[in-house]
């Protein structure tokens, strides 16, 4: 197996996203080149860890990178910021990306394809679906607890034939991988349970399994998920008629989880509202699809965003 | 002025709402019979306190009853309990009402008037709106913060004649008053406000100012509030089309209150849900509107008000 090698990767971004398949990429054999902010220094000098019931890691050295340093190329980048650092990419990856770079964008969140393909025509844009539970539990501390698969799909369906390399790659590294037809309908199944998921566990207080097995709150989340399967109708990427019920059950045998949003709210930091909230909504809207419920936990969650970073 | 003696009264419920208007009743000369429950004792032994901007009133003695006394009938029963309360109202209101009692309902809410007028069909049932902001502080004392207007309207057209004396009892015991044409309008018109904001005090653990001063709050509140509108349409009792920013721009003038449902959310108080939310979204589902907004944040109420009482 030395697919794994085959390609060079540079990670944007070295959280609990970032750092796990990074991670276990450079354990795989690849070349991996870590950019990290307030991590950076830390992750020089002890180097970078991830506890996964898949196995612990502890990698030293690692070649780690402030967004400031000259960075050697690598052919893949992937894209694992925070979509509040988005206004960031355009100016971050410009050194980064030459003809033929593979763009892996690991966010959730709608049309940021759509934007990095506009940006930099010479790359090939691919979304890679991260279905993790993950938490960085400080710097260059990283914790798996569950699931880890990535569904890679094509912006372009003209570069699919790079999906194939990825796959290998990530799957060398002991992460689950598929190939998805619609890059736009797996972004809205992916939001399907991020929407009720990530919100709810904000503004309930709550994690997953008390969610699920409160039947008000799972009402709730079934709403909330109803109107993401509207979205996606009206955009032309119908779920499959049993696809919110599935996702639901699924979401039941999950273990007891803390969405990303979550924690970021209780660490006070911003959440993800555009990317996860107002662009779906914006992107129903211009196809005739009014989401009224998901706008009004946006609203919500923007309030309790704004005061949690300005009150106490 | 011995008009305000013409009726007695009984308040049952001897909280911020009845205790506050009893109070004043009393003070103007008028016979009240005052049903606490938990407070009985103290009000017996101390008497009744109510600060207010209008004058603090401080009455003693006062005659006040358990619910398991009985009582010396009145002219006027004023319902004051707290909806959560409303499965016992048959039985506590049964030995009050002989045939002509007037039965004042002054809670929040919708239909509370239809089952009193069919439960009670020898009473003449008159429901009296408060625009009341005054807390319970303590056993046997109410703060009241701010107005306290009480609009009368007969669920009977026939009994519109009673409303007469209710009106020049109240407005003796310098309580402003006003009769309004259409009982089912102004419960709605009272849902437009009570809808967004009780709801979203508890949701986003703010009082009145903080969520109109925020955009995003400001922007959920209306959402909210223009449901109410269309369920009011619906169920035959439309608004005038400039009501809602009206009630909006009213809310901004307010002194910062919070809600009656956000101080029972914070001493763990059941929520007065069922018929401040579930009953308004059945009356409006009868006449064929669908409140998504309003059953969602119902949902999260219901969530948050179940493990308010059992976690911590």
């Amino acid at each position: 197996m030395t697919a794994s090698t085959d390609l060079s990767f540079t990670i944007l971004g070295t959280g609990a996203l970032g750092g796990f398949y990074g991670a276990r990429l450079q354990a795989a054999g690849a070349t991996v080149r870590f950019i990290a902010r307030s991590d950076a220094a830390t992750i020089a000098r002890d180097g970078l860890r991830v506890d996964s019931p898949l196995g612990d890691l502890h990698l030293d050295p690692v070649e780690v990178y402030r967004d400031s340093d000259p960075i050697p190329p690598s052919d893949v980048v992937c894209v694992a910021l925070k979509t509040i650092q988005n206004h960031r990419l355009p100016t971050l990856l410009r050194p980064l990306v030459r003809p033929g770079t593979i763009i892996l964008n690991l966010q959730n969140g709608l049309t940021m394809e759509d934007e990095l393909a506009a940006a930099f025509p010479e790359a090939r844009v691919v979304a890679g679906m991260c279905y993790l539970c993950s938490n960085k539990v400080g710097p260059g501390h990283i914790v798996h607890l569950d699931y880890g698969t990535v569904s890679f799909a094509p912006f372009d369906e003209g570069d699919r034939a790079c999906i194939e390399p990825l796959m290998r790659a990530f799957s060398a590294a002991g992460v689950e991988v598929e190939s998805l037809p619609d890059l736009h309908q797996a972004r809205w199944r992916k939001l399907a349970w991020n929407i009720p998921f990530n919100g709810l566990s904000v503004l309930l207080d709550a994690d997953t399994d008390r969610i699920i097995a409160d039947p008000d709150a799972r009402r709730l989340a079934a709403r909330l998920m109803t109107e993401v399967a509207r979205g996606a109708e009206a955009c032309g990427h119908p779920f499959a008629p049993d696809f919110p019920e599935r996702l639901m059950r699924f979401t039941e045998r999950m273990r007891p989880y803390a969405p990303s949003m979550r924690l970021d709210y209780l660490d006070k930091r911003p959440l993800e509202l555009e990317y996860m909230y107002r662009r779906p909504l914006r992107e129903a809207e211009r196809h005739g699809a009014q989401l009224p419920v998901i706008a009004a936990i946006a609203d919500a969650l923007a309030f309790r965003d704004r005061h949690n970073r300005t009150v106490g």
